[in-house]
Formats: C-alpha cells, structure tokens, sequence
C-alpha cells in the first residue's frame, strides 16, 4: 500500500488551466440544466444520464456517443449506496455519472476514482467541484493508483456493483502516458475478483491510437474466455468508423 | 416476375404439423398476454415487444434472446403506416413483430414477407392468423421469393423503413437449405437501395453452423465498407458465447 496517495475530496479552489477550460464550460451548461425549478422539484440528476432508448438508438443514428450508451448500462446496474470503481478517471466525466448514480442524501455508497497521473485526479477533482453538490461528492475517494491495485483499496471482498474502465490516454494530456494491455488485464482480472454478483465491468477502449488494437484484443481475449457459467460478456462496436471506441461489458451471474 | 408467388393472407385452416406445436403454445399464451382487460383498453400491442432498457439489460444479464434486442431497436425505428420487409420469413416470429409494429386501425402500412420455402411462409401463415387480429394482418404480403429480389416487389423507390434479416436455417424445417453469403450479400445491397433515409438494415447472423462464419464474414465485409457520411453500422456480440448469434444494425442517414 506504499505507492497510495489519498486525494480526498476538500476540493481546493484554482485557476482553470487551458485542458480544462472545456469542462468548466460543459459544466456551466450542465448547472443551467440542472438549476431549472422542475429539476429541483422532481429531485432530477446533476448529470443528465440518458435512459437506454435515448442513448442506443442516439448511437446507432449518429446523435450521441459511445460513453452515453455505456452511462445508461450502469443507470440499470447501479443502486443508490453501491460501491463502484472507476479506473481510470480521466478527467472526470465517468466518476461524475458513478457519483450521479451511487448518491444521494443517505451519504452511503462509495465511488473509487483510480488514476496514475496526478493531472488526471485533478481534472477529475474540479470537474466534481463545480458539477456536484458538496455533501454528494464525500463519497467520492480519489488514489493515485495503478488499477490493477484496485483490490487494495476496496475493503470487503465481492461487494464492488461496478467497475469501469475507459482506456487510452488522457484527453488534453500526455499522450505518451497510455493504459498497457498487461496492466489493464491484471485489472480486468483484479475487477472480475472484486465485483459482486450481478456487477458489471464496462470498457470503453479506443482502437485510434498505436497500441489501442493490441490492448482491444487482449480485453476481448479476457472477456471471451470467462466461462459462461458464471459471466456473460459482450461487444458492440461501430462497423464503418474502424477507430471509434468499442465497449465491452462483463456481467458477473 | 416470373418466380412471384403471391401467399395473400387468407389463411386457411389446417391440422398442426408437429413443428409448429410450440408456435401454437407460445401463441396461447401470448393470447392469454393482450386479452386483458387494460391492454384492450390501452390498445396495447397484441406482440409483446420490451422496450430497449428491458431488451437490452435482459440480453446482458442473460433473461433475454438477442432478437429481442432487435425488436427493441425496430420499436424505435418503424412509425405506423411504415412499410417494412421482413427479408427471411422463417417460422414468423418477426414478421409478426413488424404486423404488430406497423399495423393500426387504419389498414395503412405493408409488411412484406419472403421466404424461398413454402414451409417457411405456411409457418409464417399460421402464426399470424393465431397471433394477429384478421383486419390488422391484412397488410402483411407473404411472398415465395429470395430476399435478394426484393426491388421486385417494393412499389415507390426509397420507401421502406426497416428490412430485417433473421439468417441461417428454419428452425426445425430442412437444415440443408440456408441462406448462402452470395445471395444474402446481394439483398443487403438491395435493402440499401430500397431504404428511406432515416431507415435500417437489421440482421441477426447465426455462426454456429458450417458456413455460418464466413456469411457473417461477408456481411461484415458489406456493412464496414458503406460510406460513414451516409451510413452507420454496428455489431452487437457475446463474447464468451462464441456460438450465439451476432446482430448487425446498418442504419441509413
């Protein structure tokens, strides 16, 4: 446990460096959606995760993305209260939606964001500031942590609902700095150990980049042979954009 | 035109052949489904298609087939009054999910059926005049015809919403007759030709017969190759059940 660092989230206030200027208006145009008085009413999502209609057919018409289809997979996944882990946070959206899903006003449930790059936690830190309410955002715990360490963090045994990973490198960052196909299988392997029954690990890979469709079919090698007893996995990927994202879903019976 | 044989749907009584023992069982049940009082009230459909969060959550988890995914996808696709074509008849089941789709009160819309074995479109047949209300099937047009013929029978160019294909043999007919790469390869082109803007390919691809993979080689080979300005197409697979079936989605922009 020597190489984890504690980023807990006492969110401290900056200037918006350039990578994160998108985000920060992203996010302002989020808290106008979420600020209208029929949201608050209804007690309606910070994050506006779409339902499944919305988002697979949004897909397949070339209205939303590969991340939106994977968001409204863990909607039907994820209970209030639940422990997740996102693997690689990136700059933050994946941990929100976690965060959007897991809490609400109990304080219960847990989201582990996981990064190497300090960079990555930081983006993922003021993303989670400026998008999420102060007491919803406690339950977020923020390391600075190979993946493949997930274990280390997760303190009982089988309890995690889901684990998700979105590969490649960090958008706006170093692109020298990549997930690499032997580390994200020791996670695949470490997340498949943590993961209750009726969990899910979602992968969002990314085939564009040198590298990217090695580490897909290392993924797709884990996936396909996880006996179907006990796991049932799956690909869905666009046909006739070869470096679009593919997402693979492992579901634990 | 000289092949056309016309199966207009004035269904005729018949003993039950054994195959079609459990079309008529699940029939009943179905039967048992939409005669409740609500549905007649709500004008509920008589096919009890799932709506994509339970299509698509019941496939991952395991308590739905993969065409019921695809009926989640057509729901979404095909508006009433649409028509549609069903591109492999086999024992009916989709092209009573297109009758239930498309058909209303008002008699619009026109589902075309074809199949190349005449068992296939007398399955077809029986199904819907056990399934369907008698003045709701009168749009389906059963044709004994190979689905790469398709521009034969389609009356205005560009019109058609949705063209599906369920591939591979009839299930429990003659297993020697299946659908070939070469024929199956020239009605997807067809179906291109045929489909409105805003309209889909969809096909469900079997690989665990002989010749089952290189049919969904050539079909992959087919839907990677359109133009991504004016086509999007997917794949949905199991991993880990390398035998399932394989949904390809070509969507026309």
């Amino acid at each position: 446990m020597e190489t984890l660092t504690l980023v807990l989230p006492h969110f401290r206030k900056f200037t918006v460096p350039s990578p994160l200027r998108s985000l920060f208006r992203r996010s302002i145009s989020l808290k106008a959606q979420f600020s209208t008085d029929s949201s608050r009413k209804s007690g309606a999502k910070e994050f506006p995760i779409a339902g499944m209609e919305e988002a697979f057919m949004g897909f397949i018409t070339g209205r939303k993305k590969a991340t939106e289809v994977a968001h409204s997979v863990w909607k039907n996944i994820i209970q209030k209260g639940d422990t997740v882990i996102d693997a690689t946070c990136g700059n933050g959206y994946d941990t929100l939606a976690l965060l959007t899903l897991v809490a609400d006003e109990s304080g219960r449930g847990c989201v582990y964001g996981m990064d190497i790059q300090q960079e990555a936690l930081d983006n993922t830190s003021a993303l989670l500031e400026i998008s999420a309410e102060e007491n919803k955002r406690k339950v977020v715990k923020l390391l600075k942590l190979c993946h493949s360490k997930m274990e280390d963090i997760v303190q009982n045994g089988n309890s995690v609902r889901l684990v998700v990973f979105n590969l490649g490198y960090l958008p706006g960052g170093d692109k020298a700095i990549l997930t690499m196909p032997g580390t994200t299988l020791a996670a695949l392997q470490a997340a498949g150990r943590v993961l209750v029954s009726g969990g899910l690990i979602s992968v969002m890979v990314y085939v564009g980049h040198p590298g990217g469709r090695d580490e897909l079919e290392s993924i797709q090698g884990f996936a396909s042979g996880l006996p179907v007893e006990s796991w049932a996995s799956f690909k869905l990927e666009m046909l006739n954009r070869p470096t679009g994202p593919v997402l693979i879903l492992i579901f634990k019976k």
